[in-house]
């Protein structure tokens, strides 16, 4: 028999945000893409810690309204100056070749070349991310210093093995089964090459709340979704139509490494029971964060959030992609992420989620005038949790408004007290027989 | 036949605040509880003023989650010092005796007694106000700088002669026949021994009000509850419950004699009609005022107010309770109260009831353009009262709004406008017969 | 076949402008009134310009609740002192005369003659602009700087040549007929002698934005009101009660070429379509601008919102009457205006049209997940536009919100993107068969 969920405690976090940054430090190194042997060996790596299902999707296949592309792998790649030395080596940085790059190989001039190199005028020392999964093409990213120093009269040997075949689109999912069938779906992406704040960060912080979730008992279930960006959320979508009346909403889960203060992206409708649960676990953190508007740009929400689906995604952040200046570059490496920025944001999801697997709707029993708390001893229990001043304030609250039309979510925050402390009141009026809980609340939705 | 309800006038005024600071000064004595002789006392001295009915409810009844408790009165009470000294006299104030204390009498060391003396380490020269209502026990209260000369080492002689028996529970009620059944309840509480601000406030501003309003012909009903905190209202919602659904509102009426700002708390919903009287009262009256939420906690409007119930009752105050340094100690003088703080808290509730008096919905009868008031003599009507510059302007919001869905609060709050203004304007149209009453606007709930 | 509404240019912009101030300085020595020649001699100048329909209403017909009055028509009038020295002239100003003064000739004292002289003794060197339609009598409005060289002690004769007599109200109308019945009313008022800012600038306006749409294929029919203030927009209400069903709203257009930034006073509503559009052409206009809410004084929005008809009239002005020291006097004349306000304030009308006619809610035919742009060619679409840097951001805009809830109004309002680049963005989701619009968008009320 599991545990009802309780506190992460300190410890947990500690051993998670280790084991967070060790399995970034392993998935680091690989040059993911959208489909390839790359994304399989990340969810075998992945696999190896948590259970997961995964599920490869021919090329060709029409999903939504896209198909699912031709895969692609790379081996090595490389330019040389005529000299026969090597400027830019595949080998050195996953991010030196344009993503999805086809075979080539021959000798050209700079003028010919110069078309195919992608680098970064303004951040001269790092070099830039770049894709081109829907428009075949070749190309090279690399610094600007370096770029510089290229011989606009030298001739140049480019050469990328790659390959760009008929195969599948692979991704992973984990599932955890509560008592209901209604379930929160956190989805992050496997697609980015070497970059760590705006791509790992999301998977490794899923691995351990799923570590931590699978030794719960839960009430909803919970749905995990490693998957490239963009084609994998519609792929995943395209599979799995009929389970969506299930889903009360989700997150999308990037971006939580750097030492940025938190930003939520609200979901498409605005006030979602997700977007409450949010605003209240930030609120009840001290910690500093802003809250957004949804907007149909950024990640895979835009897929989950389309008006056909209108599902409730979220999007709990540090700093947002792209509004960081390490944002796709070779900057936003294992140096730019911090083990205790993993630690707090992984705190603040499980936050979200014992909110919303403790809510609920009660009903006082006595609600003609307060009942005397004092003969059923609720003060002693009070005196019991002296270090919580705000216990019996909050009792009060639980106790007008527990009238079947606030959840203790709404209580907590129409009272401006930390939901925490809301809860363990109602437990106490549980307790003492003076709430029941309110039948059929099952979905907050 | 009464006139309709006019303007306080300043002699009105002036002589209410000499009537009600003479009547706290009388009531000031009396060591009140929430049960006893004392209760008996204090409702015979407001009953020389006003129409009182006072009611007896047996110990040991049970009213809604409560029992009626046991009737205290106390005697004497001293605690002597082993020279005989007496170090605490109860006859030197009422406070100086925990309330509800049972008798004792018995010689015991200074270890034993410091378990039962209640002091303020940071207000060391008043005297707390303490209680025990609900849990047998005894004790004094004294000025923590007395506490400190106390010898550790002397042996005390405690003196409690009070009694703890069955009685009764005693509460007055004061009832206004209007035209209408629906009544506005103002309720205070008549249970502290010789607090002023925090108790006697509220019963002699009611007193001044009820003999103001008596000489006025009424459209709703009023009721005056003067009860003990707590119990009282429990007791009494219980003794009326088929009565709850003819009250439009009301008010906990404590804490009007300090010299600070208003502040109002809303009612439960918090929008209520009552919600919008006083705003605009309170906006009208240029003084300075804060309005917050309802919240569960603070004085009989947690009963009132109780899920079960849901009345609208708002709680009108200056400073409110225990957010004074001078709250539940003997701060809490008579030198505390002001008369002219009296004077004016009295104009503001009068003001409100002038505002529910006075509210109405009317109906334009020429609602297709303009009607053209130069032909009806409007404007020489305008002319007459020309130290209202803003009168104008309200015969065009009242003629504008009264469309059937705005009444005359409504549009002087649209209208940013005062509400007396908009009531002369409308009593300018009516009489030229532009408007005319909209029916069954009995109720403004 | 006329163009779908283009962009107002530069060029036309100008022209227009030069064409407003012209007919501002021919329209401008007319000594206008609510009725009279001068009102029919205002409509035939206008008629030179653009189609106009005129309407005559006999003196003693009952519209609404008022009477049409006598007509007012005045050939000469002036004051002379007893040395024959004409004091006032009303050949040198319009204003100098009581708008509406009955006849008068013969000699009286000062005693008696200030009784019917106007000044502003705080603008002494200005002629105030006085009326007295429902009540007769004479006048004369002169500088305080005169008034007070007058000699106390001299006889005055005074001679006002017109006439008051039965006759007719005159107003004129002009409609431009759209694919639709439903209307959009432009309402200025043509009864202000030699006012320019309150008055002429409204009537040149309208006349521009006649000829402006009327080489202009449009989805609305537009009606423009030439009508004496007050009284001609009771008269035209009563004339056109069967055809007010068909209004969507409309706008009194006043005191649009003074330099102040632009107010927008809303509808009677508040949040109508109307006051939606405005909001969204001021916003994207970049200039500085202010909105505030309706209330019943001003112009003829008081008649056309009336609660009996209660049509959506907004005032879109610059600095509105009252608000600024020229206000109705001599000082709002040619030189209070400038060519430049008059052409910003018809480019904001236009645009506000512009909106009107372009609006629509579009349905995304692929609302599962974003549809597959690339493939579609849209990438290239956006490339064309390359100086619209949030053209792509709006194509996101438009296709998670056209989901049958939303305009284009609505979606450009939520992206808080500029209205023609969402309607750009929804242009190219056409051509490419992404969109499709929804039936029977006919109306946005």
């Amino acid at each position: 028999m599991k545990k009802m969920i309780p506190e992460i405690t300190k410890q947990q976090l500690e051993s998670s945000s280790n084991i967070m940054y060790k399995m970034m430090k392993i998935l680091y190194p690989i040059c993911r893409s959208i489909t390839g042997n790359s994304v399989r060996k990340t969810l075998e790596i992945i696999k190896n810690e948590i259970p997961i299902q995964t599920f490869e999707i021919p090329t060709g296949t029409p999903v939504l309204d896209w198909t699912i592309p031709k895969e692609w792998n790379i081996y090595d790649a490389y330019i040389k100056n005529s000299n026969g030395e090597k400027i830019i080596d595949f080998k050195n940085s996953n991010l030196s070749i344009l993503n999805y790059s086809i075979p080539v190989h021959k000798k050209i001039s700079f003028e010919e070349l110069k078309d195919h190199l992608f680098y970064l005028q303004n951040q001269p020392d790092l070099i830039p991310y770049r894709t081109s999964y829907y428009n075949e093409n070749w190309g090279f990213c690399l610094p600007y210093n370096l770029f510089c120093k290229l011989d606009p009269k030298d001739e140049y040997e480019v050469f990328i093995d790659s390959t760009l075949e008929s195969g599948s689109l692979t991704y992973g999912e984990s599932f955890l089964k509560g008592e209901l069938d209604q379930e929160i779906v956190f989805s992050c992406y496997i697609c980015h090459p070497s970059l760590c704040n705006d791509n790992l960060s999301g998977p490794v912080l899923l691995l351990s709340l799923i570590n931590i979730l699978s030794k719960i008992k839960l009430k909803y279930s919970y749905r995990f979704l490693f998957i490239p960006e963009t084609i994998g959320a519609i792929a995943w979508l395209h599979n799995n139509l009929g389970r969506l009346s299930k889903i009360i909403g989700g997150f999308v889960v990037t971006c939580i490494g750097d030492s940025g203060p938190f930003t939520y992206k609200k979901t498409r409708v605005g006030n979602s029971y997700i977007d409450k649960v949010v605003k209240k676990a930030l609120k009840d953190s001290n910690l500093t964060y802003k809250i957004r508007e949804f907007d149909p740009h950024g990640s895979d929400e835009r897929q989950f959030s389309s008006p056909g689906f209108n599902l409730n995604f979220g999007s709990l952040m540090r700093t947002p992609y792209a509004e960081y200046p390490e944002y796709h570059t070779s900057a936003d490496n294992l140096n730019f992420i911090r083990k205790e920025n993993l630690a707090s944001s992984l705190k603040i999801y499980y936050d979200v989620i014992k909110i919303i697997e403790t809510d609920g709707i009660y009903i006082n029993k006595y609600p003609h005038g307060e009942p005397q708390l004092g003969r059923r001893g609720l003060y002693d229990e009070i005196g019991g949790h002296s270090d919580l001043s705000n216990l019996k304030k909050c009792i009060f609250w639980v106790l007008n408004f527990s009238d079947g039309n606030h959840s203790l979510l709404d209580i907590s925050l129409k009272a401006k007290e930390n939901y925490n402390v809301i809860k363990l009141a109602t437990d106490l009026l549980l307790k003492k027989d003076i709430l029941i809980e309110k039948e059929n609340f099952k979905n907050p939705l």
